[in-house]
Protein backbone atom coordinates (compact mmCIF):
# COMPACT_ATOMS: atom_id res chain seq x y z
CA UNK A 1 0.00 0.00 0.00
CA UNK A 2 1.72 3.55 -0.26
CA UNK A 3 1.59 5.53 2.04
CA UNK A 4 -1.37 8.05 3.45
CA UNK A 5 -0.76 11.71 2.75
CA UNK A 6 -2.53 14.44 4.45
CA UNK A 7 -2.83 17.65 3.25
CA UNK A 8 -2.94 19.69 6.84
CA UNK A 9 -2.60 23.20 8.75
CA UNK A 10 -1.03 22.85 11.95
CA UNK A 11 -3.29 24.70 14.28
CA UNK A 12 -6.43 22.75 12.78
CA UNK A 13 -8.89 21.12 14.34
CA UNK A 14 -10.57 19.34 11.87
CA UNK A 15 -6.91 18.81 10.57
CA UNK A 16 -6.32 17.58 13.72
CA UNK A 17 -8.84 14.93 13.70
CA UNK A 18 -7.38 13.03 11.37
CA UNK A 19 -4.00 12.72 13.02
CA UNK A 20 -5.18 11.56 16.01
CA UNK A 21 -7.04 9.14 14.38
CA UNK A 22 -4.37 7.80 12.91
CA UNK A 23 -2.14 7.74 15.17
CA UNK A 24 -4.47 5.98 17.44
CA UNK A 25 -4.87 3.28 14.15
CA UNK A 26 -1.21 3.24 14.14
CA UNK A 27 -1.71 4.28 10.57
CA UNK A 28 2.05 5.65 8.89
CA UNK A 29 1.03 8.67 6.89
CA UNK A 30 2.79 11.64 5.54
CA UNK A 31 1.90 15.07 6.47
CA UNK A 32 2.00 18.03 4.26
CA UNK A 33 1.43 21.63 5.70
CA UNK A 34 -0.58 23.99 3.69
CA UNK A 35 0.03 27.15 5.11
CA UNK A 36 -4.09 28.25 5.14
CA UNK A 37 -2.79 32.03 5.99
CA UNK A 38 -1.03 32.36 2.97
CA UNK A 39 -4.00 31.31 1.31
CA UNK A 40 -2.21 27.80 -0.12
CA UNK A 41 -5.81 26.16 -0.16
CA UNK A 42 -6.81 28.82 -2.83
CA UNK A 43 -4.10 27.88 -5.98
CA UNK A 44 -5.78 25.70 -8.92
CA UNK A 45 -3.45 23.12 -8.09
CA UNK A 46 -4.84 22.87 -4.50
CA UNK A 47 -8.54 22.93 -5.98
CA UNK A 48 -7.95 19.91 -8.13
CA UNK A 49 -7.43 17.78 -4.90
CA UNK A 50 -10.21 19.54 -2.93
CA UNK A 51 -12.53 21.75 -4.84
CA UNK A 52 -13.75 23.72 -2.09
CA UNK A 53 -10.38 24.73 -1.16
CA UNK A 54 -10.35 23.60 2.13
CA UNK A 55 -7.95 21.39 4.24
CA UNK A 56 -7.29 18.36 5.22
CA UNK A 57 -7.58 16.70 2.31
CA UNK A 58 -6.22 12.86 2.37
CA UNK A 59 -4.71 11.08 -0.69
CA UNK A 60 -5.43 7.67 0.05
CA UNK A 61 -3.01 7.41 -3.10
CA UNK A 62 -1.50 8.87 -6.46
CA UNK A 63 -4.16 11.34 -7.39
CA UNK A 64 -7.28 10.10 -5.19
CA UNK A 65 -8.16 12.63 -2.77
CA UNK A 66 -10.94 12.42 -0.33
CA UNK A 67 -11.78 16.23 1.65
CA UNK A 68 -14.23 16.89 4.61
CA UNK A 69 -12.71 16.09 8.21
CA UNK A 70 -15.27 13.75 9.49
CA UNK A 71 -15.72 11.98 5.57
CA UNK A 72 -12.22 11.04 6.06
CA UNK A 73 -12.55 10.26 9.65
CA UNK A 74 -15.51 7.58 8.78
CA UNK A 75 -13.39 6.01 5.41
CA UNK A 76 -10.55 5.59 8.22
CA UNK A 77 -12.07 3.81 10.76
CA UNK A 78 -13.96 1.67 8.88
CA UNK A 79 -13.37 -1.75 10.24
CA UNK A 80 -11.67 -0.51 13.53
CA UNK A 81 -12.72 0.07 16.78
CA UNK A 82 -13.69 3.87 16.59
CA UNK A 83 -16.75 2.85 14.45
CA UNK A 84 -19.47 0.88 15.74
CA UNK A 85 -20.43 -1.84 13.97
CA UNK A 86 -24.36 -2.17 14.76
CA UNK A 87 -26.17 -0.08 12.26
CA UNK A 88 -28.35 1.98 14.75
CA UNK A 89 -24.74 2.87 16.65
CA UNK A 90 -23.05 4.29 13.51
CA UNK A 91 -26.54 6.45 12.63
CA UNK A 92 -25.79 8.03 16.41
CA UNK A 93 -21.91 8.55 15.04
CA UNK A 94 -23.04 10.05 12.41
CA UNK A 95 -25.83 12.30 14.01
CA UNK A 96 -22.77 13.55 16.41
CA UNK A 97 -20.63 14.00 13.17
CA UNK A 98 -23.17 16.46 11.77
CA UNK A 99 -24.09 17.66 14.68
CA UNK A 100 -20.27 19.13 15.10
CA UNK A 101 -19.96 20.09 11.42
CA UNK A 102 -23.34 22.19 11.75
CA UNK A 103 -23.75 23.27 14.69
CA UNK A 104 -20.61 23.55 16.85
CA UNK A 105 -17.99 23.94 14.37
CA UNK A 106 -19.49 27.07 12.85
CA UNK A 107 -19.56 28.66 15.95
CA UNK A 108 -16.68 27.39 17.97
CA UNK A 109 -13.73 27.33 15.45
CA UNK A 110 -13.56 30.06 13.95
CA UNK A 111 -13.57 32.49 17.55
CA UNK A 112 -10.38 30.62 18.23
CA UNK A 113 -9.08 31.49 14.83
CA UNK A 114 -9.57 35.38 15.29
CA UNK A 115 -8.91 35.64 18.35
CA UNK A 116 -5.74 33.31 19.42
CA UNK A 117 -4.41 32.52 15.72
CA UNK A 118 -4.97 35.67 14.24
CA UNK A 119 -4.92 37.98 17.35
CA UNK A 120 -7.47 40.19 15.86
CA UNK A 121 -10.35 40.27 18.28
CA UNK A 122 -11.00 43.59 17.90
CA UNK A 123 -11.38 43.22 13.89
CA UNK A 124 -13.61 40.73 13.95
CA UNK A 125 -15.80 41.79 17.37
CA UNK A 126 -18.87 41.45 15.40
CA UNK A 127 -18.68 38.39 13.96
CA UNK A 128 -17.33 36.52 17.07
CA UNK A 129 -20.61 37.87 18.83
CA UNK A 130 -22.90 36.73 16.48
CA UNK A 131 -21.81 33.44 16.26
CA UNK A 132 -20.78 32.64 20.47
CA UNK A 133 -24.66 32.22 21.72
CA UNK A 134 -24.69 29.42 19.23
CA UNK A 135 -21.16 27.97 20.21
CA UNK A 136 -22.66 28.02 24.26
CA UNK A 137 -25.51 26.69 23.06
CA UNK A 138 -23.70 23.42 21.00
CA UNK A 139 -21.66 23.43 24.30
CA UNK A 140 -25.02 23.17 26.50
CA UNK A 141 -25.82 19.98 24.12
CA UNK A 142 -22.77 18.34 24.57
CA UNK A 143 -22.95 19.00 28.43
CA UNK A 144 -26.30 17.77 28.98
CA UNK A 145 -25.45 14.61 26.62
CA UNK A 146 -21.82 13.73 28.61
CA UNK A 147 -23.95 14.12 32.40
CA UNK A 148 -25.06 10.71 31.67
CA UNK A 149 -22.64 9.32 29.51
CA UNK A 150 -18.46 9.06 29.19
CA UNK A 151 -18.60 9.15 25.41
CA UNK A 152 -20.76 9.93 23.01
CA UNK A 153 -21.87 6.58 21.44
CA UNK A 154 -22.19 3.32 22.99
CA UNK A 155 -20.27 4.12 26.49
CA UNK A 156 -16.93 3.92 24.30
CA UNK A 157 -14.44 6.21 22.64
CA UNK A 158 -15.19 6.60 19.13
CA UNK A 159 -14.37 9.11 15.67
CA UNK A 160 -17.72 11.20 17.15
CA UNK A 161 -15.79 12.07 20.47
CA UNK A 162 -12.73 12.80 17.84
CA UNK A 163 -14.47 14.88 15.89
CA UNK A 164 -16.26 16.87 18.79
CA UNK A 165 -12.71 16.53 21.02
CA UNK A 166 -10.83 18.99 18.18
CA UNK A 167 -12.62 21.94 18.62
CA UNK A 168 -14.23 21.75 22.03
CA UNK A 169 -10.90 21.29 23.87
CA UNK A 170 -9.48 24.71 22.86
CA UNK A 171 -12.71 26.23 23.32
CA UNK A 172 -11.22 28.24 25.15
CA UNK A 173 -8.41 29.73 22.65
CA UNK A 174 -11.78 31.37 21.55
CA UNK A 175 -12.18 33.11 25.08
CA UNK A 176 -15.35 30.30 25.79
CA UNK A 177 -15.55 29.85 29.35
CA UNK A 178 -15.33 25.38 29.81
CA UNK A 179 -15.59 26.16 33.92
CA UNK A 180 -19.53 26.01 33.25
CA UNK A 181 -18.80 22.36 31.47
CA UNK A 182 -18.20 19.73 34.06
CA UNK A 183 -19.32 16.63 32.31
CA UNK A 184 -17.25 18.01 28.82
CA UNK A 185 -14.15 18.75 31.00
CA UNK A 186 -14.44 15.63 32.70
CA UNK A 187 -14.78 13.92 29.31
CA UNK A 188 -11.55 16.02 27.80
CA UNK A 189 -9.32 13.95 30.28
CA UNK A 190 -11.18 10.71 29.47
CA UNK A 191 -9.92 11.68 25.62
CA UNK A 192 -6.27 12.55 26.70
CA UNK A 193 -5.81 9.36 28.32
CA UNK A 194 -6.97 7.18 25.46
CA UNK A 195 -4.10 5.00 24.29
CA UNK A 196 -1.76 6.95 21.54
CA UNK A 197 -3.13 10.38 22.24
CA UNK A 198 -1.29 13.33 20.18
CA UNK A 199 -1.98 16.95 21.22
CA UNK A 200 -3.21 19.42 18.71
CA UNK A 201 0.42 20.58 17.93
CA UNK A 202 2.11 17.69 18.15
CA UNK A 203 3.83 16.11 15.00
CA UNK A 204 2.86 12.36 14.67
CA UNK A 205 5.96 10.41 15.06
CA UNK A 206 6.57 7.16 13.78
CA UNK B 1 -41.62 -3.85 11.99
CA UNK B 2 -43.15 -0.58 13.44
CA UNK B 3 -43.86 1.80 10.64
CA UNK B 4 -41.23 4.77 11.04
CA UNK B 5 -42.59 8.61 12.11
CA UNK B 6 -40.61 11.34 10.64
CA UNK B 7 -40.76 14.76 13.10
CA UNK B 8 -40.91 17.36 10.13
CA UNK B 9 -41.98 20.34 8.92
CA UNK B 10 -43.56 20.44 5.62
CA UNK B 11 -41.35 23.92 4.24
CA UNK B 12 -38.06 22.19 5.54
CA UNK B 13 -35.15 21.39 2.68
CA UNK B 14 -33.71 19.22 5.59
CA UNK B 15 -37.33 17.22 6.13
CA UNK B 16 -37.59 16.65 2.61
CA UNK B 17 -34.63 15.04 1.61
CA UNK B 18 -35.87 12.45 4.09
CA UNK B 19 -39.23 12.69 2.50
CA UNK B 20 -37.82 12.23 -0.64
CA UNK B 21 -35.50 9.26 0.02
CA UNK B 22 -38.45 7.50 1.70
CA UNK B 23 -40.72 7.94 -1.35
CA UNK B 24 -37.62 7.14 -3.62
CA UNK B 25 -37.21 3.86 -1.32
CA UNK B 26 -41.06 3.12 -1.17
CA UNK B 27 -41.01 3.04 2.78
CA UNK B 28 -43.91 3.71 4.34
CA UNK B 29 -43.73 6.04 7.27
CA UNK B 30 -45.82 8.24 9.43
CA UNK B 31 -45.23 12.51 8.81
CA UNK B 32 -45.76 13.97 12.28
CA UNK B 33 -45.67 18.04 11.62
CA UNK B 34 -43.66 20.19 14.30
CA UNK B 35 -44.03 23.74 13.56
CA UNK B 36 -40.62 25.04 13.97
CA UNK B 37 -42.05 29.46 13.59
CA UNK B 38 -43.91 28.15 16.79
CA UNK B 39 -41.07 26.72 18.24
CA UNK B 40 -42.66 23.32 18.94
CA UNK B 41 -38.89 22.09 18.25
CA UNK B 42 -37.42 23.91 21.80
CA UNK B 43 -39.77 21.96 24.28
CA UNK B 44 -39.16 19.62 26.81
CA UNK B 45 -40.79 16.84 24.86
CA UNK B 46 -38.99 17.62 21.86
CA UNK B 47 -35.47 17.78 23.35
CA UNK B 48 -36.21 13.94 24.66
CA UNK B 49 -36.10 13.62 20.96
CA UNK B 50 -33.26 15.88 19.68
CA UNK B 51 -31.07 17.65 22.32
CA UNK B 52 -30.14 19.77 19.45
CA UNK B 53 -33.91 21.03 18.91
CA UNK B 54 -33.93 20.82 15.12
CA UNK B 55 -36.19 18.54 12.91
CA UNK B 56 -36.05 16.35 11.39
CA UNK B 57 -35.75 13.47 13.42
CA UNK B 58 -36.91 10.13 12.58
CA UNK B 59 -38.53 6.96 15.02
CA UNK B 60 -37.22 3.92 14.43
CA UNK B 61 -38.91 2.44 16.82
CA UNK B 62 -40.62 3.57 19.95
CA UNK B 63 -38.60 5.88 22.00
CA UNK B 64 -35.78 5.55 19.59
CA UNK B 65 -34.90 8.52 17.88
CA UNK B 66 -32.11 9.74 14.97
CA UNK B 67 -31.31 13.21 14.59
CA UNK B 68 -29.49 15.18 11.49
CA UNK B 69 -30.70 14.68 8.17
CA UNK B 70 -28.05 13.78 6.48
CA UNK B 71 -27.07 11.06 9.34
CA UNK B 72 -30.81 9.66 8.62
CA UNK B 73 -30.01 9.55 4.94
CA UNK B 74 -27.10 7.04 5.47
CA UNK B 75 -29.11 5.34 7.85
CA UNK B 76 -32.21 4.63 5.78
CA UNK B 77 -29.96 4.16 2.48
CA UNK B 78 -27.79 1.21 3.83
CA UNK B 79 -28.09 -1.28 0.99
CA UNK B 80 -29.82 0.15 -1.25
CA UNK B 81 -29.15 1.59 -4.90
CA UNK B 82 -28.98 4.88 -3.14
CA UNK B 83 -25.11 4.69 -0.76
CA UNK B 84 -22.53 2.72 -2.80
CA UNK B 85 -21.25 -0.06 -1.50
CA UNK B 86 -17.78 0.43 -2.73
CA UNK B 87 -15.77 2.31 0.25
CA UNK B 88 -14.18 4.70 -1.39
CA UNK B 89 -17.23 5.85 -3.34
CA UNK B 90 -19.28 5.78 -0.16
CA UNK B 91 -16.68 8.31 1.28
CA UNK B 92 -17.14 10.23 -1.63
CA UNK B 93 -20.97 10.94 -1.29
CA UNK B 94 -20.16 11.48 2.87
CA UNK B 95 -17.78 14.22 1.40
CA UNK B 96 -20.38 16.03 -0.44
CA UNK B 97 -23.02 15.50 2.65
CA UNK B 98 -20.79 16.93 5.39
CA UNK B 99 -19.60 19.78 2.47
CA UNK B 100 -23.66 20.46 2.41
CA UNK B 101 -23.96 20.69 5.90
CA UNK B 102 -20.83 23.03 6.44
CA UNK B 103 -20.23 24.70 3.45
CA UNK B 104 -23.47 25.06 1.98
CA UNK B 105 -26.88 24.60 3.89
CA UNK B 106 -25.48 27.08 6.05
CA UNK B 107 -25.07 30.18 3.53
CA UNK B 108 -27.92 28.83 1.65
CA UNK B 109 -30.99 27.85 3.19
CA UNK B 110 -31.51 30.63 6.03
CA UNK B 111 -31.55 33.15 3.20
CA UNK B 112 -34.39 31.34 2.05
CA UNK B 113 -35.81 31.10 5.62
CA UNK B 114 -35.79 34.76 6.27
CA UNK B 115 -36.97 35.82 2.51
CA UNK B 116 -39.38 33.32 1.36
CA UNK B 117 -40.92 31.97 4.66
CA UNK B 118 -40.45 34.49 7.13
CA UNK B 119 -40.98 37.52 4.64
CA UNK B 120 -38.37 39.51 6.48
CA UNK B 121 -36.03 40.38 3.99
CA UNK B 122 -35.65 43.69 5.43
CA UNK B 123 -35.43 43.00 8.83
CA UNK B 124 -32.69 40.17 7.87
CA UNK B 125 -31.18 42.60 5.46
CA UNK B 126 -27.38 42.46 6.72
CA UNK B 127 -27.23 38.71 8.25
CA UNK B 128 -28.26 37.59 4.69
CA UNK B 129 -25.78 39.19 2.37
CA UNK B 130 -22.94 38.15 5.56
CA UNK B 131 -24.32 34.72 3.95
CA UNK B 132 -24.83 35.38 -0.02
CA UNK B 133 -20.81 35.32 -0.86
CA UNK B 134 -20.44 32.08 0.65
CA UNK B 135 -24.24 30.63 -0.76
CA UNK B 136 -22.51 31.73 -4.22
CA UNK B 137 -18.86 29.80 -3.28
CA UNK B 138 -20.95 26.38 -2.78
CA UNK B 139 -22.72 27.06 -5.64
CA UNK B 140 -19.64 27.57 -7.69
CA UNK B 141 -18.16 24.12 -6.05
CA UNK B 142 -21.38 22.29 -7.47
CA UNK B 143 -21.54 24.45 -10.81
CA UNK B 144 -17.67 23.14 -11.52
CA UNK B 145 -18.27 19.66 -10.38
CA UNK B 146 -21.45 18.85 -12.35
CA UNK B 147 -19.62 20.29 -15.89
CA UNK B 148 -18.09 17.15 -16.02
CA UNK B 149 -20.21 14.72 -14.11
CA UNK B 150 -24.20 13.95 -14.46
CA UNK B 151 -24.08 13.15 -10.86
CA UNK B 152 -22.17 14.05 -7.78
CA UNK B 153 -21.00 10.36 -7.06
CA UNK B 154 -20.43 7.59 -9.55
CA UNK B 155 -22.22 8.89 -12.15
CA UNK B 156 -25.70 8.07 -10.46
CA UNK B 157 -28.48 9.20 -8.34
CA UNK B 158 -27.12 9.25 -4.93
CA UNK B 159 -28.13 10.14 -1.58
CA UNK B 160 -25.24 12.78 -2.00
CA UNK B 161 -27.61 14.51 -4.47
CA UNK B 162 -30.80 13.89 -2.56
CA UNK B 163 -28.76 15.91 0.13
CA UNK B 164 -27.19 18.45 -2.36
CA UNK B 165 -30.68 19.21 -4.04
CA UNK B 166 -32.83 20.47 -1.11
CA UNK B 167 -31.94 23.42 -0.32
CA UNK B 168 -30.19 24.17 -4.21
CA UNK B 169 -33.68 23.53 -6.14
CA UNK B 170 -35.45 26.39 -4.17
CA UNK B 171 -31.83 28.31 -3.88
CA UNK B 172 -34.24 30.65 -6.08
CA UNK B 173 -36.15 31.46 -3.09
CA UNK B 174 -33.80 32.87 -0.94
CA UNK B 175 -32.91 35.15 -4.32
CA UNK B 176 -29.63 33.48 -5.61
CA UNK B 177 -29.68 33.43 -9.23
CA UNK B 178 -29.32 29.56 -10.59
CA UNK B 179 -29.58 31.15 -14.33
CA UNK B 180 -25.79 31.38 -13.72
CA UNK B 181 -25.47 27.92 -12.92
CA UNK B 182 -26.65 26.10 -16.49
CA UNK B 183 -25.04 22.60 -14.85
CA UNK B 184 -26.99 23.25 -11.88
CA UNK B 185 -29.98 23.65 -13.75
CA UNK B 186 -29.63 20.32 -15.87
CA UNK B 187 -28.92 18.55 -12.30
CA UNK B 188 -32.06 19.71 -11.21
CA UNK B 189 -33.94 18.52 -14.49
CA UNK B 190 -32.48 15.63 -14.00
CA UNK B 191 -32.91 14.81 -10.15
CA UNK B 192 -36.37 15.44 -11.33
CA UNK B 193 -36.71 12.38 -13.25
CA UNK B 194 -36.31 10.11 -10.87
CA UNK B 195 -38.48 7.51 -9.69
CA UNK B 196 -41.21 8.39 -7.62
CA UNK B 197 -39.73 11.59 -7.06
CA UNK B 198 -42.17 14.29 -4.84
CA UNK B 199 -41.48 17.69 -4.68
CA UNK B 200 -40.98 19.60 -1.51
CA UNK B 201 -44.45 20.65 -0.73
CA UNK B 202 -45.89 17.31 -1.18
CA UNK B 203 -47.13 14.95 1.00
CA UNK B 204 -45.89 11.74 0.46
CA UNK B 205 -49.00 9.44 -0.61
CA UNK B 206 -49.15 5.45 0.28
Amino acid sequence: METLRLYDFLPSGNGYKIRLLLSQIGMPFERIEVNILKDETRTPEFFSKNPNGKIPVLEIKSGKYLAESNAILVYLSEGTEFLPYDRFLRAQVMQWLFFEQNSHQPFIAPLRFWISILGKAEEYKEAIEQRREFGYRALKVMENHLQSHNFFVDERYTIADIALFAYTHVADEGNFDLKQFPAIQAWIERVKTQPRYISIKEEVQH
